[in-house]
């Protein structure tokens, strides 16, 4: 499929808001492509698709990693909430036929990222918190300059941000954040 | 209005292809506001209204500005959708009652841009040229690149490059795009 019908389709599954926040996503996606030198459609596509999966509830995002044999951590396994990237590229490939891997991984990682994420991950992981819809983060101006000026700085601190949030907040934090966090920190 | 009303007006007169340009440009002014520290809001309501005319013949533009007593130049005399900017900006304020000079200004100015542009009028003007739907243009990677990294190059090569298209193409060229093309070319 390619990005116009995938966003019809997704239009008719996702709550408005959710919509709006996915086109923010797209959108964001393509102007840090732009920016950055990535493939512009390739940044689209995972942009649109990035919460394909986040309709489905934890008990149905668990059902569907067990009955596709996809991988399930402990903290996924208490928090099921944290598969939806997961199970988002399980969809992309199988719903709305992506087999580029960039693609898909980009899908995958986009809340917790990954040590060695690729030029592409990094755009969509980014491009989720500071796309035009959000306004929770502190210091919103400050950090999307920064992602137009220095992603890897961008990356960094949204992070230790999400790391800071998750602590005061008592939230389930994913390992994957923190060793995601601990591989770039340096960067800061 | 607020944005998301003026996007569901404008969907209904549009046509497709245009309606898609619009939403392009909507964003990618967004995203030109976050790295240049521009108000998001601002960003995208000039962005989303740019061709909010353009839907209109030559002769109902030109019959728009008799009746409203807006000025027509010679040049947009003999080729009257130049005007689709300065009635833009008249429908802004008479149909979805935007006040603020600014965004009335960047869409009056988004196809010849003017001498001492505000960022505002630079962001929608090179947002209008680079947006995702946009495949015209030479070197349009580099292009995009640089209206992040260098906004006022950018304004400067759109200029020249949109000078040479017409003159090449034996096309009505505005004088305005030439006067703002001398007071911008020592930025190259």
């Amino acid at each position: 499929m390619d990005c116009r019908q995938i966003e019809k389709e997704l239009k008719k599954i996702l709550k408005p808001k959710r919509w709006r926040h996915t086109i923010g996503v797209e959108y964001t996606s393509v102007c840090l492509a732009m920016r950055y030198g990535e493939d512009l459609e390739k940044a689209a596509l995972a942009g649109v698709l990035h919460d394909c999966a986040k309709y489905l509830s934890g008990e149905e995002l668990l059902a569907i990693c067990r009955e596709n044999h996809l991988p399930v951590s402990e903290a996924e396994e208490r928090s099921p909430f944290l598969l939806h990237g997961r199970v988002g590229a399980f969809f992309a490939r199988e719903k709305y036929g992506i087999s580029d891997e960039d693609i898909l991984g980009a899908i995958t990682w986009h809340t917790t990222g990954r040590p060695g994420m690729t030029l592409l991950e990094k755009i969509v992981f980014t491009a989720d918190y500071i796309e035009p819809g959000r306004n929770e983060a502190p210091d919103l101006d400050r950090l999307r300059q920064l992602s137009f000026t220095d992603l890897d700085k961008a990356v960094v601190e949204i992070l230790k941000q999400t790391l800071d949030y998750l602590t005061e907040t008592g939230k389930e934090i994913d390992p994957q954040t923190e060793l995601t966090y601990n591989s770039y920190k340096n960067n800061l």
